[in-house]
């Protein structure tokens, strides 16, 4: 470990993500992605009564893939570090709940699949783990009901609104030498810039991203072309082109190299998504799912993953709160 | 760091508690732990409009008094560890909002102290931090209102019903050598032994208290009479009785030096709480104003800190789901 700054710490162990799984919903499984993803569910419901119980079985058996994939037991895992977007974090809770693995439980709304991996790779560069296991998760129907409107309301949805990817993304990150390396993490700070429209995530949690994305650049003395790819986690159409222009009014050009999860995982003039997916579900499925397959291949060898999140519930929108964007990176090389 | 097993690392570098800071409300400023707490609220409204914006003033100028008390700046903080209880941790997000520290958001429900603490201790000891915060917050009314029902409704309470703590508790964790120090961690794993009754959350939480103090003396090789104090979180009477008997058929007798945090802030005949104390500003609050003043003065020189979470939402209750519980523990001593 070598601190950089402030908010950057190259991990000089460099964890490996030794093993990835993602299940995703039925929507998710019709678009570009489809091919990259472990498993595709076909209703909302996969046979339970609730869609916060279907979140939760998501997670559950994202997390029995990943270990399966990885050949690992349970008992292997120091620690799983896991967060959701549901109240109480329950889709995550209920998932770990038989595994008996020490439970660190996170909090980071959309940026849980990055802040997982950040802490879990510290954890294991500072020898305190061999083995953890990352995991997130989010349902479109759970998260409209909690969030915005159930969707039985038939509510319309505005061209700035994102879809909240069904699905789970899962990682495990370990000190065995194989696959992509966690070579550094920088862990943002929240930046508001008093956006209070819940239909317009991408605008609130931009800025966030820029600062994030700043910090990192300049605490490694890096360029943006030394990484292959700049994804964020779900930023989307609108707050991609903001996070664009944030950075380019800082002499910043990622253009060339970016891309965001809640663009890739939906074909926009098809699949009737707006400004793209969203969700914890959308960074960590189309990390374990496309990125980590493209890191294999040797397609990308080195990306800078940065999960967004907007910090904010419908109880603080309606006291006339502001979304409250945060925006957590990790640099993944071969 | 040493790894002594599969849930405990002991801290070499031994990271030291070098400040603490608590706010309470006025019931915990009635109550006999009061000359201990930094500041005592006159109502619950704080000149806030909604409970909720009180809760995360409380948690803001209660983070403000730690780095006052430690002399210290947001700037020299590496990372702010938080959570509390609301949907979306929105007190902790709106109260490190402006900060500008590094933030890694976390959910344990009441265990936040401890897991914050926990998480944070670590992030020390392995060198990717001089100084963490850790923070907690809670408030009964905007408690009241999510998980039970709203006060204006006048509710009975059963006997087995705990009383949120309005309160908040900060601790500046750092590798200066002055003050007490962390030097173990045990992180728990989910317990559930079915109980669905989220009035009586003590008995929901104890089976994971046993379960992780018995891990930690077992992976330590302690006898309980190592600590001058073992301190559960919030398991009050019943969870403590029950913690108690557990452990006792286990062959553990903890019953000569036991105490826990919802116990010791309210005065159970006069001030009417029920069971206890609960909340996660009740394990932050007594931990940050008594048990550290007593650690500081000597009174104390070894506590096993335990703080006990009831993983649950209201939805999950009403879909028939029971109440996982989790603890994490930390040694503390002079």
């Amino acid at each position: 470990m070598k601190r950089l700054g402030l908010q950057t710490v190259a991990l000089l162990s460099a964890p490996h993500i030794i093993e990835t799984a993602s299940i995703v919903g039925k929507k998710e499984g019709e678009g570009p992605l489809a091919s990259y993803f472990d498993f595709i569910l076909e209703d909302e419901y996969w046979g339970e009564k609730s869609f916060e119980k279907t979140e939760s079985k998501i997670a559950k058996e994202n997390m029995a893939k990943v270990l399966q994939k990885a050949k690992k037991a349970p008992g292997d895992m120091n620690y799983v570090l896991a967060g959701d977007l549901l109240n109480q974090c329950i889709s995550s809770c209920y998932a770990i709940r038989d595994s008996e693995i020490p439970f660190i439980g996170l909090y980071g709304a959309c940026s849980t699949m990055v802040e997982s991996m950040a802490v879990g790779s510290m954890l294991v560069d500072g020898g305190f783990a061999d083995n953890v296991l990352a995991l997130t998760s989010s349902h479109f129907c759970s998260a409209e009901r909690q969030f915005r409107f159930p969707l039985e309301l038939g509510n319309q949805r505005p061209p700035t609104a994102q879809w909240t990817v069904t699905g789970s993304g899962a990682a495990i990150i370990s000190n065995e030498q194989k696959g992509p390396k966690i070579t550094n993490v920088t862990i943002g700070k929240i930046v508001d810039m008093g956006i209070k429209d819940a239909n317009n995530m991408g605008a609130a949690m931009a800025p966030a991203a820029a600062d994030t994305i700043y910090a990192h650049l300049n605490e490694t003395g890096r360029e943006p072309n030394y990484y292959d790819l700049i994804v964020t986690g779900d930023l989307g159409y609108i707050g991609g082109d903001i996070l664009k222009d944030l950075l380019y009014k800082q002499n910043i050009n990622i253009k060339n190299r970016y891309n965001d999860c809640g663009i890739l995982i939906f074909d926009k003039q098809k699949q009737d998504t707006h400004a793209g997916g969203s969700g914890c579900g959308c960074c960590g499925s189309v990390f374990a799912g496309y990125l980590y397959s493209k890191l294999k291949s040797g397609e990308y060898n080195r990306i800078l993953l940065v999960a967004t999140g907007a910090l904010m519930s419908p109880t603080a929108i309606q006291q006339g709160e502001s979304i409250a964007g945060i925006a957590h990176a990790i640099s993944i090389e071969n």
